[in-house]
């Protein structure tokens, strides 16, 4: 399969490249593509050397699958052109994740929505690393209410983010100087930011809403009732949430953990009495997201039920969860064969 | 008056000579007690230079008020010989924080609890910080359910975690190596531990029930529905929380910000077009306890509001709240008078 990954010198496109090697996807020639910047500079990859491409919408005309790790505003311009061209295309950004007729997939939840479509949405990150966890307890317990706040990483904001984090933690700790902010609105060094994206009219930032709408949508559930804060913190590339929900039925930490176990993509790191629970120095590079510290919640009487998570940002957050995609593509799996 | 401090080379008792200072508490003569280890040092403070001495049950005798920020068992095993002394103390442990005769306050909410008491109990950091936005939230709407999650600084764990997160993020930046952990269970740099004290059979950890009992206690609610997540994440000395509350009348952002922006001890940073909310970089240092990103919650329909706080935990989270219950002493007032 004639592969190409535009975004291809970001974290997200570097982890791309990653994930298709170490899941064996069936390649046949990968192409990079990056601006002009990058164009011509050679990188090793599982498929062998490749020579980083200036995107245009004719370079990529004949690929079988783009993997977009781009903007929103260039998956806007460039996606339909691709599609039109006979490509199929998987895209990272939030340009199509809410329209009706883009499926917008995370494979444990809902694989089968991706039926024939050839333009596919990959949910924000801490959506993606939330539903593969509250998707099982929905189908045991049922879902009343969700409240989600997030511990999120700087990889969020990209490599310009985690190398600003790094830069800026080194200022004020090797320099004695006041740490500077050009990706985050404000230094993140040894600091909050309880801000990720811009503000809506009802108070919440976009990224907030993203869980909201992009949840609803994944679980099918319209009008689940769901808020989130989310707080950028000083980590790296994991995001960390904590849950609590309030189910339909009954709940307790024992079902809830057994519901937990036996679900694709979840990891039930949860042994206080040894200091085991979910933490991004664990979770960093790892497929399965994290859940832990699930404890019964009263606030809800016995239908309440918290619990954390722990997901690499890069990883199930992006890369992951669109090549996961891209192997549950029906006419890919057919051509490829 | 003769005022001592115990534990004063620990980083709450550094704030609490800093606090008396400050505040011109009424101080005749300020003794500062540590293990023998720190005796004979000599420190300046604002009331002149001052000898830590050691300390023992009979050279803490003759003072009028003690400070405490100490552990505990210290405070367990000392304080009661103190008051039978005559000495009026203020513990920052949570040794007696639920004993029935022993207040526990946090003077913006309940300084009437003080009463004649000789032994007063400063709160755990997370509660002083939540309760001084949540009382007078709880005065004009009544308070339902309340949810938090914080985001807690090394300085939770004294001068000791404060110095450790310093050390270990410099050993990953500088050094290249793996960050270490003696003082926090985990290696906090670039990471996010989410327990903090100990593990209780209900799955939640000691920190997470001292905001359950002590919110419940301070604020004259024992059966108030309220759950915590307490996450250790790497900033230095202030604590972030995210709170969710439903309330018992109808509540709006406009009015809610109104409530708080009267409230004493509550500044309302909550700007969000200009991005102007709570963060550690502009709390710490501040006697205040930052609030904002105030919002209605739809998971509780008109009911529902969700806040961002942010606070000194070595200020209200400590010393500063321990010194604003010394004020109010009222022996001790006629005394100094």
């Amino acid at each position: 399969m004639r592969v190409g990954i535009v975004g291809a010198t970001g974290a997200v496109g570097r982890e791309l490249v990653d994930v298709l090697g170490r899941r064996a996807f069936p390649v046949t020639s990968l192409r990079l593509f990056a601006s002009a910047r990058s164009a011509g500079t050679k990188t090793k990859t599982p498929f062998g050397e490749v020579e980083i491409e200036e995107f245009s919408d004719a370079a990529v005309r004949d690929l079988d699958l783009a993997l977009l790790a781009v903007s929103g505003d260039f998956a806007k311009a460039h996606a339909p052109k691709m599609v039109e061209a006979g490509v199929t295309v998987v895209d990272n950004s939030s340009a199509f994740r809410l329209h009706d007729n883009v499926p917008l997939v995370v494979p444990e939840v809902n694989a089968s929505a991706i039926g024939p479509a050839r333009l596919i949405a990959n949910p924000n990150c801490t959506t993606a690393i939330l539903v593969v966890a509250l998707e099982p307890l929905r189908q045991a317990f049922g879902l009343k209410r969700v409240i989600v706040s997030t511990y999120q990483a700087a990889s969020g904001a990209g490599a310009e983010g985690m190398a600003e984090l790094e830069r800026e933690t080194r200022r004020v700790l090797v320099d004695g100087a006041k740490p500077q902010a050009e990706v985050f609105r404000w230094p993140l060094a040894f600091n909050v930011i309880p801000q990720i994206d811009v503000f809506q009219p009802n108070g919440y930032t976009k990224e907030e809403m993203k869980v909201v709408w992009e949840s609803r949508k994944i679980m099918g559930m319209p009008d689940l009732p769901i808020s989130c804060t989310a707080v950028r913190i000083p980590t790296m590339r994991v995001h960390a949430e904590a849950v609590t929900i309030e189910t339909e039925r009954p709940v307790t930490p024992e079902t809830a953990r057994e519901v937990l176990r036996r679900a694709a993509g979840v990891k039930v790191v949860d042994d206080p009495e040894h200091g085991l629970y979910p933490m991004p120095i664990n979770a960093t590079g790892q497929d399965d997201i994290e859940a832990g510290r699930i404890r019964a919640n009263p606030v809800f009487g016995d239908h309440g039920l918290d619990f954390f998570l722990c997901g690499d940002q890069l990883l199930k957050g992006a890369a992951l969860n669109a090549v996961q995609i891209a192997e549950r593509l029906p006419g890919l799996a057919r051509k490829a064969a």
